[in-house]
């Protein structure tokens, strides 16, 4: 048995308190992970609050995790004690179905997420199969590698699903823990980044980060001025917008792609895209062998989340940090 | 000189009537087509009722045009008088933009419609730039070759578009003068078919031209028992539905695209895209290269439209046929 020291929500809402817990004897095909790291996402707020109505405490929250390997069952494929490994927003998948067979683990009917049923990496250990536990490529630091399993996969994912070229003009809709690492990406893509954001005070950090432009996303008429004009959009905020408008700056066959978990439906006029062939998508994270060539990229870019840390024994200041829009651009807890 | 007998609708929603004008001296870019066959689209009803505001007096309808050659200008490419031809809903468009440029010249910003603000095909003759006369190739029955040039191409394109495969589950919605076709050159394709018809009459002809099953598309219920099975979907029809439904039965990657130009917003709940990364698209006709290619499909695999033929001058009876949802499947009108 091994005792796993975390934090924990005990209810919605509420602020995460010191938890134990012991995990069982290792399966087959686990992997444990001693924790060194590990990102803090929105959407571990939005557990912390069960906002999505699926959340079970107490609620150990943490799904951009780093570490090393400390244990393995007797079935682990490329793993070894001490490796430096990765884990994200998904933990296990089934391995046999056809998404798992054709290389799409994350589109797994029954993939597992990492903080939903199951303990997460606010603590010093975590549990996962070996398939979403991901060697470090060489060179990548670990300190600001955490984001990139969870924020980093969900918005490189896209990129390649979408088949966006470095001739591409491209628009990222929000700048934040997710659309400055898609912009970091899309720079290097070698694009024409133009970034959508309606906060003046990001503009100089935007530019820094790569952006060609930085466009007012609350002015229809600055939107009306670059009319036809993009090639691939990726949105990454969860509130409704004036989706037509968007769909006004694409190019024909462009593509309007959110990985933001919009609540009202998206209201997509046929006409506009029919007439320049564009269409609109979404997707979630990404698969195992994509989550490895984007560690790769990183590592060949020196592209990393731009992160403020916190030691996790912090974790309810950094929470706070977080909800008050004050994070710039992502939190990392340290073990 | 030459001197054009036409029929022409002289008021929005009114009968046509016999029309005669003249066409100046021909341009060195243009063709004039002797008028064998003409197709009849809800497009030409749409225009003489002004339903999309762009209508002008007399309107001559007709955009699904075969015949052959008549004259052409000093410049024109690739074909010579006698030569059996076909022109749809474009007949020119700029030839130097980047979408010209780039093979999509159906994407072109100033493509010429064949019957929007000049005459079209419900006559003996019509005019049109080269590059969208388009050489039928040999073997190709003219009597039923028409509605390639708009219906046809128009669910041809989406195929190849959303990179349909021979493996794939597909759907189509809707089974009349476009669904039908698209029926027949999936089942060309390769792809298992369900068709989605809320017309029980017309179950066994859906059947006789290759869907594999139909499914009543108004039963939620039936559309649950489909959930996930489908790579592929297109819908024909213009009227709003109940979308998320059908993205409930794509597969993963699955992509629902529509060529009906609903009116309302269609809205597509982003979850519904992200879980799957599914996404919804649209288009208008295809290029100029690919309605060639439709056209060899077409003659290798013996696909035509199923056509009822009227003679010329009986087009009103024709178009009051078509408004009462009788055409089995579309009406071709013989000049």
């Amino acid at each position: 048995m091994q005792k796993v020291n975390a934090y924990a929500a005990f209810d919605a809402g509420k602020e995460l308190k010191e938890f134990q817990y012991e995990l069982p004897s290792i399966g087959n095909e686990e992997v444990d992970i001693k924790v060194h790291y590990c990102g803090l996402c929105h959407s571990d707020m939005s557990m912390i609050n069960n906002e999505w109505g699926m959340s079970q405490y107490p609620l150990i929250p943490g799904h951009e995790i780093v570490g090393e390997v400390l244990a393995l069952g007797s079935e682990v494929k490329g793993l070894k004690v001490g490796d430096k490994v990765g884990m994200g927003w998904y933990s296990a998948s089934c391995m046999h179905c056809n998404q798992c067979m054709d290389g799409k683990q994350h589109l797994c009917g029954t993939v597992e997420s990492t903080i939903v049923g199951r303990h997460g990496g606010f603590a010093d250990k975590v549990r996962g199969h070996w398939s979403w536990v991901t060697p470090l490529p060489n060179g990548l630091d670990m300190a600001k590698a955490g984001p990139l399993f969870c924020g980093g996969i969900t918005v490189f994912n896209p990129i390649v699903l979408s088949g966006v070229q470095p001739t591409d003009k491209v628009g990222v809709i929000g700048v934040g823990g997710l659309g400055h690492m898609a912009i970091k990406f899309l720079k290097a893509w070698g694009c024409e980044v133009t970034a959508f954001s309606s906060n003046p005070n990001k503009k100089e950090a935007i530019l820094k980060m790569g952006a060609h432009q930085v466009v007012d996303s609350t002015n229809p008429e600055t939107l009306e001025s670059i009319a036809g004009s993009l090639n691939f959009i990726l949105n990454t905020t969860n509130v409704s917008l004036d989706w037509n408008s968007f769909l006004t700056t694409l190019a024909p066959q462009g593509k309007l792609h959110t990985v933001g978990a919009v609540l009202e439906p998206m209201e997509i006029p046929a006409f506009s895209m029919i007439m320049g062939e564009k269409s609109v998508g979404g997707s979630p994270l990404g698969s195992v062998a994509l989550t490895r060539k984007m560690l790769e990229f990183c590592v060949r870019h020196d592209i990393y989340p731009t992160v403020e840390e916190f030691k996790m024994e912090n974790v309810n200041e950094a929470l706070e940090h977080l909800e008050a829009g004050k994070a710039r651009f992502r939190v990392v807890l340290k073990a």
